[in-house]
């Protein structure tokens, strides 16, 4: 919970992109070995290259939600989204980052399983 | 920005320490040569430990403030801290995770540098 004493932010928007790899045949997967690496690489060159100084594009390691991957997370609003395309992860950054919206077609709820993501996406 | 329509959290707390390396000799430094990996495996070891289901600790890449090094930040609220002993994570761990204080002597200032912090804790 924030305290009204806590100092300003430091960026206006943290992403962070899931890149653990699992071992392959893991049951669960993981983020890497469904490409979150290079899609990341994608977010932050784009970033750069549209000059948001304001927001910071970060991989972290496991996000616990494996099943759903790849993932992101961006706060401090504290969205997830699902990408899995150079395509999604543009949308997240013309409609997200820079327009303050949502991509409602990517963005997982706390219940998502992929059993209800199957769902959205067919 | 927050929207009303934004699904619930799906973490109460999500704590992200950088754990990057850089190769040794680099003049900007970096979180893990300062130790900040064991400082990680300590916080998720304890957290585990008090049952903090609802906190996740997360290794995160570059989060870009090594100078100030290691650097953790704790989302929704977007606060920083500097921390180097297991006692400075213990105390994080006590007063902002378990109890929602914050930890003033470990705090990070959007403007703070290396200079800033030992006026701090001289």
């Amino acid at each position: 919970m924030l305290h009204l004493s806590d100092p300003p932010a430091f960026y206006r928007l943290h992403v962070f992109l899931c890149t653990n790899r699992r071992p392959e045949g893991h049951p669960r997967g993981s983020c890497a070995a469904q490409g979150s690496e290079s899609l990341r690489n994608y977010l932050k060159a784009r970033s750069k290259e549209l000059g948001l100084g304001d927001v910071r594009i970060n991989s972290a390691g496991c996000l616990d939600r494996c099943e759903l991957g790849p993932t992101m997370v961006i706060y401090p609003e504290g969205v997830w989204y699902h990408f899995r395309t150079t395509e999604d992860v543009e949308d997240i950054l013309q409609t997200h980052l820079l327009g303050g919206g949502r991509v409602t077609r990517l963005l997982l709820q706390p219940t998502d399983t992929p059993e209800t993501r199957r769902q959205v996406e067919a």
